[in-house]
């Protein structure tokens, strides 16, 4: 999958009104199931995950502010982003002094929408370009939200590829957000290219990629599969994939998992700028995944982290934030991580007193006095130092300074040689 | 107790002649007795402390070089630093040259009278100006100390405030320097200003605040309370508290005992400049405290270390050289470290499976999408994350970054919303 | 011995014809026989040794490229490197593009011979200046190559140096190489100076010099003493000790082993430029002796390391390119560390509650109020403080800042005073 299929999802996607339930969500798995196999869940209103209830469903059919002349001056139609997610139906004529408590702008950004949303507590409130709010008169106008907030369900969607152990690898996105493409539609348009890379492969684990709706989405899935928690070995979130700022990968809450390890290896060893960041309980579903009766290796890939560029959470983060070339980028990010979890494995050498003859095997150059020595060879000789059960081939690739392939392909042949065995 | 209190009793103090025992460290007792609950142990002359023996008590009325005219030249009445600490009655009349091997000057701080002590060799002399020393003629003087040097009692005062637990923090002062203000009556007058606030606490630990002379003070201390000494879970010595010198912390021989921590908490935290030193052992009673068979956390606090100002153990160090605002702000630091101490606690997540819905029980905002969040819900987030049973709260603050008190803040809200238990 | 007598030494050894096997071993290990108390040891063609098998032995009497003309274009005589080592027998006339193939040179540095060897392939060749290469016409030349390659022995030589104790120090020189002067005469130089010196002294440690063919010959040794390997304690190649770039030291695998440590601290307290590399699995024999199997903790002690600098396997590393000033600085660090291993000890404080009263005891300045402390007496109070079973003197030299030798005198003080006892 292309930068530019990934772009043409995320523009597609785009418009659909998502919130943590309803038919925007629905719609939105269903476009991916077109892409990738999917198997959608329902999970009724009232439903005990965990800590958690499921809510009632809210859906939305239209919304506005009218004033007298009938314009309509705030357009849900125009924007979704224009209506705070989970508001209650409102049909009523009110003076800007009495609906003002109810919007919301960003005064410093006169000219975005921000995007707001209210769970759990029974409110609405419409948001504005605050350039908007200044022209406005003191009313009195009709405001209409024409929702529903009812007992239905909350619909997640799970993609499992089978490998050849049932140790699993997660990769989740929150698919709760309306019209914002950096966060995360492209987190959603990179999670589908690796899917559909890995369905070329024939991996060894098996790889589980969750489109759900942030916090109650991953807490549902951990309530259903409780038992099954300890198969996923390693693990991330992937959000905000598209724009262009540099990488920045945020550790698992154990700080030196296997991801971790893996993901700092990928980026530190690609050269360029980056940043790889400690845990915090806070971010995307890591902090579910991570939350310390679970305590997985889940970390968490973006580019900009939250938060930390200007269009977040904006009318700003429209498909022109994101590029075909970030999306790219983020997905050869991942898929170079994922190639270090899939190859990396801890040896034995079975010949471990001295080194053993390589020559005689074919393995060493027979010229002996240069001063340069093929890579090839040194990772072997690495290989076979470090091969005593105490580490595997990331580490033997950190120490070494070799490239992990180059070091896993040293692996391979030692035991095609039989002087290593896989532990 | 303000600083200017703690700075009118340095005055007080100042003239009384004391050493490590004698009429002058009773006296300084006295007084602190006046303004604190202190009990007076005395100790007989002979007694095995630990490696120890109780050395003779030494008194010391007057002290003087006559000239022929009659002129004393060196005075114990002006200064008591004139007299070598624990030096044998003298009565006689020697040239010049006689008296010189029992003289001692700075000849590079020339105006300034040196402080010596003799403790454990029968031995005597006068510390004078290098000015004074080089105006003198050859002599006969007349030589007299009027001292006495025997069997008796060593002195120390206790000040115990007992708290909900028999878990003791120990905060240690020498007693046993003569007029030298920063060495050691800023730290003692500190001490009684800590007593003082802690009285009108409800105090978690019970505190022992120790005055004793140097060494023989902490060996004897330590010798008539060897059972209950691990019952002192955290101490500093506290000496030099009131130049003008940023705070210096020295570490506990354990590098990293909660006292370790706190204080380098407290001290870092603040944002001012300060220094915190690795153990060695040497400086004040830490040493005894911190000899391995001990091992207490009980770590040391200074302003300016001993003999890294020029002024330590001179006539310099008078009341003069400290201040009114440097002894309330070692104060102040004392007592912040000796808050983290007592909020500091350990406790375990009682719904450590994903997060727990904090907006359900009015912890957490209701509205989201914003860029920034509450600081105190953060906190939240960040005991929940990590009371595994593993990290305390100051490990906690410290990682978050956020401030000591509101992470404690946050855990008592959430053991009051049965989220969390006290381990 | 001194430098000059090293210096002498690498002039007489550097004529020598060297390889794994043959006699110009032989006659090296002669003449180190005459300084020295050495075993020969040698281990007949085809005795298996570990992974290996002893390869046949070669000898060589003469090579050459004669031209048309009857001179001797390249000429063994006139340098052992022109024929790569191992040779095979040849006889021939060919032409150079039929002789090219075979005919080894250092584009980049033209006036120079390179050292090649092929140990373990029947092949042949000649190393010859590049520009010399490019002076030759098409051909025919006469090819000979009058060497042997046949059953006999592996030779190496081995100095033990009893110490009052069962555990060993190795230091390891390969003799392999032809006429190089920095790798490795010089390294087998200072390792004679290292025997004569240790044999005036009565060292605790027993010390094995081995004095052996590269990679083969410690692969030899280690199969010949596998029930012996682990009273090796400590250890070390040398080589490249000659010229005059700073001291490298290579940690050995276990990378804080002992010997590790005093390596360090010998080069950072000298204050001097120096390097400190971590273990690879690449080098001199440390390569062998940490391989997984044996683990020992084995360094390695060069000047500028192999294939840093360009005289590096050239004609170019002649004596004139080794110095004795070098040398003997490289055997004062040997010494050096040497003498920490020797004195470095864990003690056991026997008065550990407090600080036992040294000034009783006659080792404790009888004055205090002084600034400054005595070194020694330093020295004692972190000897003390830190004889719990856990830290050795290296350790308390590190973190006191106080030199290696006044620690070890401390310590022997204060077993003299029966207030530490060596574990």
């Amino acid at each position: 999958m292309t930068g530019e299929e990934m772009h043409a999802l995320v523009e597609r996607l785009y418009p659909l009104c998502r919130s943590i339930t309803g038919d925007g969500v629905r719609r939105t798995l269903e476009i991916l199931g077109e892409l990738i196999p999917l198997e959608i869940r329902e999970v009724p209103t009232g439903t005990r995950v965990l800590d958690w209830v499921v809510p009632k469903e809210w859906n939305i059919r239209d919304a506005y502010i009218k004033d007298a002349a009938g314009r309509r001056v705030v357009d849900f139609a125009e924007s979704n982003l224009h209506v705070v997610g989970y508001s209650v139906p409102v049909s009523a004529t009110m003076t800007l002094e009495e609906l003002r408590p109810h919007l919301h702008t960003l005064p410093e950004q006169p000219g975005l929408i921000p995007y707001r949303t209210g769970y759990y507590a029974e409110t609405w409130g419409f948001c504005l370009r605050h350039e908007t709010l200044e022209s406005l008169g003191p009313g009195p106008y009709e405001v209409r939200i024409d929702s529903t907030l009812e007992d239905g369900h909350l619909t997640y969607g799970e993609c499992v590829l089978p490998g050849s152990e049932p140790h699993e690898v997660l990769v989740s996105c929150h698919v709760c957000h309306p019209s914002l493409a950096n966060d995360n539609l492209a987190g959603i348009a990179v999670a589908i290219g690796l899917v559909r890379r890995l369905a070329r492969a024939n991996p060894r684990y098996t790889y589980r990629f969750l489109f759900a709706p942030g916090t109650i989405g991953a807490i549902t899935w951990l309530a259903r599969n409780r038992d099954r928690v300890d198969r996923i070995s390693h693990g991330f979130t992937l959000a905000c994939a598209g724009d262009a700022g540099a990488l920045t990968y945020k550790k698992s809450r154990r700080g030196d998992a296997k991801i971790d390890q893996a993901m700092r290896y990928v980026l530190s060893s690609s050269g360029r700028p980056h940043r790889v960041l400690e845990f915090s309980p806070y971010g995307y579903d890591e902090r579910q995944f991570c939350s310390p009766g679970f305590d997985l290796g889940v970390g968490s890939l973006t580019r900009t982290p939250y938060g930390a560029y200007p269009e977040y959470h904006t009318s700003a983060d429209d498909p022109g934030f994101v590029s075909p070339e970030a999306m790219a980028d983020t997905l050869e990010t991942c898929w170079a991580a994922l190639n270090v979890l899939e190859r990396d494995r801890r040896y034995l050498n079975l010949s471990p007193y001295g080194e053993p003859q390589l020559g005689r095997r074919g393995l060493y150059g027979s010229l002996g006095g240069r001063s340069d020595t093929r890579d090839d060879q040194m990772a072997m000789l690495w290989v076979l130092n470090l091969s005593d059960g105490e580490h595997d081939l990331l580490e033997i690739a950190r120490r070494s300074g070799l490239p992990f392939d180059l070091v896993a392909d040293a692996a391979d042949a030692l035991v095609d040689a039989e002087l290593l065995k896989e532990l």
